[in-house]
């Protein structure tokens, strides 16, 4: 990556008239230099099967090529045309809801055989036809890609085979699961039921790992039919898209993203999020931080972010220029806007692109022109930042999956971001890890939100992470089953237990509930317990905070164990936001990370890492509508943004939604 | 119709014992002198394919005819018998729930081939069996018609005929529907999928409209078929239904009212409200100005409205007269229960009639006799009501079905009546319209909310109606996309931008937002934007309010154009009721319209029209349980239900749900 | 019986460890006496069509019967094995939400022949090979059985010929059932159409009792074939349960109870409820009630109960040991905790046992130790209690299922529960009968909640009760509809009308509407009427409560009629569990039954009877927290746990949670 990319998704497919040179030169007005095209379009390219038609592609590359834009290609695969459905009908998925529809996206079985005879089709007629187009710089192997609940009977097939494969025996399968229960046993593989109906959470669990196999699977053969195209300076990357709540909000379920990115050059996402003001940067941190981790904390691209977006989220003015650059300081090479001008017909006309329907000039595209200029000049400054980070969130999709069968009004992606955002409101640079990751000794604080299901060689990893010296922050359900859903038989919290000085073998759901003694100097209403308690005794633990109850109140809450060099702290209840951040920077303070960065806190958020040149670069932002000042507290440096001076504690102003950006010398 | 008619349904099969002679005794009694049977009865008509028992029929017809009580006949499709269904499957629609099953009424796909040729030969026998019956005035064709979501194969393949006419080619299809996007694109007639799943608005909203086309062609084939056995003096109607929200409350979404009623000699329909202390009178005046309008003006039936109703729905003593005399003040000819007697099994046995279910003389019946004599003496001064009124609100069924594939929220019934409601509140008489209505010119005030989707020819028509001297009052979201529901490429609010002097590219949806300056007097609750705001720019208009708002407040909210001849305001945001109500009641003034029976206000209401005698009659409902007085502003004249000489400006007391009834000399 | 059983439910199929010594062990050391087995457990014991594997069953059955612990053997047939599924596929139910998976229990349907060809061999399979152990002293057939709403093709045609065989012609069905409405008449018996769309209530209603009726064959069929193993001294009973609500709750609706139970030589019965703070007893003392009325008063097992039960039921320390006595007071001879140890996999791992899933001794397993040794030790004087009331609850499944389509906001459990709660609170002991129970003259006042469905001679012999002496106390709806679900044309309450002394023909839903004078001295937000409400006028009764309302006051609410030698109250409205209260209590009081044990009220509980050595014993609980004293009123006895003598009139201190037994001498 040569510069930083500023792109769009651009669609002349959709367009209601032909604007192909208008837009090219709005675009190069505006700063633009990347475009996303061809994703989703089977149709078009190949309107009957067999019969190709690249013109709208071959039309916009060399518009853009001619205008300077580069152009990243991606496979069309992710929506199914007519007539493939029409022939093969059994393209559309089978869910536990029934067969599919035609009429949406992502309503295919992704290991349909016709499905993958067509999409290889398709992808190599596509990339045999513009392997040469001088103006392509990557490609994006299809999109958002899930198994999307494909369960019929091929499916069911190759299950069956994943498990023949991962179990001896069927005796081995039968007792690792639990399978006896209701009578569940199978003692033949034929006899081997469907998934749909499953009431067996190993099982259940399995299935949904299988499912992101596939997606890994599906990605890697795609990465591979378009690896023999490709030249070597031009990438392959995906665009992942993380949990949704409204908007992005935590770990992705139905893929396993760091596996699944092996088979990529560059990690890709989307990352929508609240504005107006709901507007944190929290959700562009986060996913930030996924995608840097899926690739080894190499940089990454945002494919798709929101220009407008839903009517709610039109932003102010200001925070266009203020969501741009907080994903520069994530890490992120590339902010592209999902999409380029708004839709006329069909399922998206209200998620607006930086045009309104009227594709003329607007308020949006204004503030796009800032950017477009800022980000060229400063490429050099800005481009390729890299963050080395003290503090990490173990996550795990196993887990996530497993607790979804036994919620008991629990969310993972809650929980997780409840420990995640304090972090974020206090300017502790975090990376996400996932159980595959190898290094956690490099860093000070590891935080493990509900780790319910996880081998016992992941839980020593912990426990050796803690002997060696670092400071361990874990929460109840964590170890509480093994990596097949199976509750262990040892004492809770499930090899855990040692590490943490702490036992139990009860648990409620907490009425009328709370902290004893205000350990964490919380109001009275968030110093309660909710959801979810552990009864915990402490064996070789201090307890940091105990319940306040008539029966319960001889337990333990919270913990802290001295254990080898290192520290772990037991959270065992559910309890407030207001509390699990004094708990995050209590930990992180305990952890010798509490610095000058730290005494900011949301809405001034700083973000810092270093770039090419080897100097270290302090973003400052302002997520409010109230001006902000700063004590800048590193060492002298420019301004990038003014390219005025600074000193080692200057004040710094920072405008309603405003910013400052300050390469140190 | 010689005179005012006052009936029930009547259902002589549904009968726990021989009541006949018994019911026609107590219903002469009280003054009923119709009755609506057969409707619904296909079981009994036709116990097995081809056998005919017509004896209910023929018993109640001479019983009647014996009684002096007219009759009208219902055709009896709407409900299938048991064995149509077990000989003819495929009756039974397919909807996008899956197939249908048998039970309930109104399950049948109604272009089925062989529901269509039982539905004949039922009717043909039925009607060659009583054609000659003096006691017929009248046929109902079907009941509450409706396409009912039919959308199995058998349908989809008319569909694809219907587009086939509709569109000269499938790229001209394909542009004008967007079907480019998610790879929805048809390239060849046969790949045309089922319209179950589709996500395209375009494509979801034609079928929409083909399925109201059904409807309208089964009731002009129903119709036809009558017309061959009707004698002159006798009428064909159909029992319409309005949008339904736990009563009678808007628009129907799937019939074309206007269109469907061409077939018919005299427009009908249910009434269904809320009573006791929720009893307002405005679903009986919405309702009857919707069916008024469905034949140009002429007098109506209400086929059917409640006695008792539901339990929630037994009136306070004096509301069923109330109701009744409501009715007629609307241009109803005809009020109609449904029905005599409360049923004694399967669904409906809560939705009682005149009798409760031991079939005796109680509070309702009673009061049905004070209204049954009063029917028949004032017959000379109430028959035939004309109206004609300066306001008329533009509904549309193409607006309503696109409006609710991108609802963000809003509601198109509930917006409309938002409107209707402050104008029959302060007695302004108004006629509803829609896009096929000719003449919009003799109106002083054409109020259009939500006009979502319209070909250009109509928004050119609303530009005409202003610069010809017509006041337009125009929400939000209108003008918004074309017929196809292709959002217009032109200003906002598309073609109707020129005449509102008004434009936007923007809107958003409101969080913390108020009007600024209060200009329309209402209380802090209510001067609020919620749900929906456009960002309006004028061009040529005034401002008559700006947006509340730290950011949005540069933006106007509502304005007004002088424009031509006429005035033309534009509301661009979902305010609270309070709030239409100024809205509404200003533009009336501003039209000129504000008189003297707009000086009384809800619950006081007056409505009025000219009778055969070309004499003005003024009706005066309380619509309360306090006592009312009004001050009678028009000429000399004479009360009619106490017989009273009544002069101008003489006080007129209303007991609680009382009423009066004014014939100008 | 010859001692109170202390037992659990038993799985070493579910075992993630050979455990067995070790829980029998531990079991003894409980003093648990009787483990239930082989439920739920086919698929191991039957791993292929034909093979069988009775090495579980052996074992556990040669451990107890050396540690002395006795057995009962359940059939296995409630979950069914995958090779039966994958052979049989049509042995899983169709039901109205379409063809059941394979994965739950209780998908199948209980009429199939295959599911019951192969039940027969498995149970005949294991009953020949454990029939002679010595161990075993009881039989459970199958597990909380029920029709699982079974509608498939071919139950729809065993429906057919049950009604081929009630009816003697379908003119008959069409006029009891009302069917002619909207054409639903039958005309022929092949056309008898589906019960999954019907919305004839009769019909629907006579579908459920027909699905009851399967479950009391398929128990009878069951229970014939295990007589034909079992020897004179071992029982057969069956886990019933009951209405669900998140717990137990009330009537369960798809049993007739008291006609399975026939089949049985005991009644069983599984009870759970809230816990913690929200443990009151009710559900232990309700579900007993209703047990013992199965086999006309007899003593009753509790086949399960919760030890530790979800999260929110782990019991306070107490708790555990209250419940076991609460549920001997009710007259259980057995009481089985569901189940020893906590389960590792699959749907009920949060369903805990005595045990947690680490299977060590914890503080239930200490308490259970107590309860072990108390029942073993009080054996002679808590076995077999027989218990005399003078009040009756009279419920009906007929009546729930038919309100039930007619709900207008009710709910027949929960008003049941209105008025059984209050007789708990008061300590008034009561037996539930139904309308097969013989001898409703022995009863001081009868209860009669919503009887909404019932042939005249049930309503016959209520008025006969009352002529000779007894007191009724029936709530609106009742007598409303026939045992066809037709109302009755004769005036309402329709066949109590005259022992009620009462009529009404009207009935609304309350808007705003209290009780008069306040006659049951209520606060003002109870006093109030909601959801339902009958305009009674009496003809022979004195009124007790008048509507408060403006044009409602004139009618009566609630009535008492001298009628014979008894009294009939009639509640005419549904209003707070506080004035409910005071109706059943002011009954109570009526009819002689106010005694010393109503002078205690909630949570201070005391319930009663007679043990086999004729002596009266006197159950007294403290349900709450804070420590309580009664003033003992009978005759001088022993206090049975701490073995203190009890003088009449002495004082007796609770513990919180606490107990004391008193056995008179």
């Amino acid at each position: 990556m040569d510069r930083l990319l500023y792109g769009v998704a651009y669609y002349d497919e959709y367009m209601p008239y032909d604007r192909l040179d208008k837009d090219v030169a709005m675009m190069k007005a505006a700063g633009i230099n990347v475009v996303r095209i061809a994703e989703s379009t089977w149709s078009t390219l190949e309107p009957q099967e067999g019969k190709f038609d690249f013109s709208h592609v071959d039309r916009v590359l060399d518009a853009m090529h001619k205008g300077g834009i580069r152009v990243i290609i991606g496979t069309p695969t992710y929506a199914v045309p007519t007539w493939l459905v029409r022939k093969y009908p059994e393209v559309l998925a089978i869910t536990n809801r029934g067969p599919n529809q035609y009429g949406p996206r992502q309503n295919m079985d992704i290991s349909n055989p016709d499905y993958r005879r067509h999409s290889e089709a398709v992808i190599r007629a596509l990339l045999g036809h513009v392997k040469n187009h001088p103006a392509i710089i990557g490609y994006q192997v299809d999109n958002e890609t899930k198994a999307y609940g494909t369960a019929g009977p091929a499916v069911q097939k190759l299950f069956v085979q994943y498990m023949q494969k991962k179990f001896s025996s069927l005796d081995a399968l039968n007792k690792a699961y639990g399978l006896d229960y209701w009578s569940n046993r199978i003692n033949s593989w034929e006899d081997f039921p469907s998934m749909v109906g499953t009431i067996n959470a190993s099982l259940g669990s399995e299935y949904s790992r299988f499912q992101r196999q596939l997606v890994t699977d599906f990605l890697a053969w795609q990465a591979g039919i378009v690896r023999e195209y490709k030249k070597p300076d031009q990438f392959i990357t995906q665009n992942f898209d993380l949990g949704w709540r409204g908007h992005s909000f935590g770990i992705q379920p139905d893929v396993d993203h760091f596996a699944a990115a092996k088979s990529l050059d560059v990690a890709g996402i989307d990352i929508y999020h609240p504005s107006q003001d709901q507007l944190t940067g929290t959700e562009i941190a986060f996913g930030g931080d996924v995608t840097r981790g899926m690739k080894g904390g190499q940089n990454y691209l945002v494919l798709e972010t929101e220009a407008q977006g839903f009517p709610q989220w039109l932003p102010y003015p200001g925070q266009l220029r203020l969501q741009a650059f907080s994903h520069l300081a994530s890490g992120a090479n590339m902010v592209e806007y999902w999409h380029w001008s708004s839709i006329h017909n069909s399922a998206e006309t209200y998620w607006k692109g930086v045009l309104s329907h009227d594709l003329q000039p607007n308020t949006i595209y204004e503030e796009t022109k800032t950017i477009g200029r800022d980000f060229q000049r400063l490429s050099p400054q800005l481009l390729s930042l890299k963050k080395t980070n003290k503090v990490a969130i173990l996550f795990s999709n196993e887990a996530l999956t497993a607790e979804g069968w036994f919620a008991n009004g629990l969310d993972y992606n809650q929980v997780l971001r409840s420990f995640y955002d304090p972090l974020y409101r206090h300017n502790v640079g975090c990376d996400m890890v996932d159980p595959s990751s190898p290094d956690l000794g490099k860093y000070s604080l590891v935080i493990v939100p509900m780790l319910y299901a996880a081998p016992a060689s992941l839980l020593a990893r912990l426990e050796q992470y803690v002997q060696a010296g670092g400071h361990l922050l874990v929460t109840y359900r964590s170890g509480f089953s093994d990596e097949n859903v199976q509750v262990r038989t040892t004492p809770q919290p499930g090899g855990l237990s040692k590490v943490c000085g702490v036992t139990y073998d009860q648990f409620t759901a907490p009425d009328k509930v709370g902290l004893q003694g205000d350990t964490y100097q919380a109001k009275a209403t968030d110093n309660q317990v909710t959801t979810w308690m552990e009864l915990l005794t402490p064996t070789t633990a201090q307890v940091l905070a105990r319940y306040e109850h008539p029966v319960w109140g001889k337990y333990a809450a919270i913990t802290e164990n001295q254990y080898g060099k290192g520290l772990a702290t037991y959270v065992g209840c559910h309890t407030s936001d207001a509390v699990v951040d004094k708990l995050v920077t209590s930990a992180v303070k305990k952890a010798g990370l509490w610095g000058a960065d730290q005494e900011l806190a949301f809405p001034l958020i700083t973000r810092a890492g270093v770039n090419q040149r080897k100097k270290n670069v302090h973003y400052y932002f302002n997520y409010s509508a109230t001006p902000g000042a700063v004590r800048y507290p590193h060492g002298a440096g420019k301004e990038l943004l003014a390219g005025a001076s600074v000193a080692k504690g200057q004040s710094l102003q920072l405008a309603p939604w405003g910013m400052q950006i300050v390469e140190e010398q």
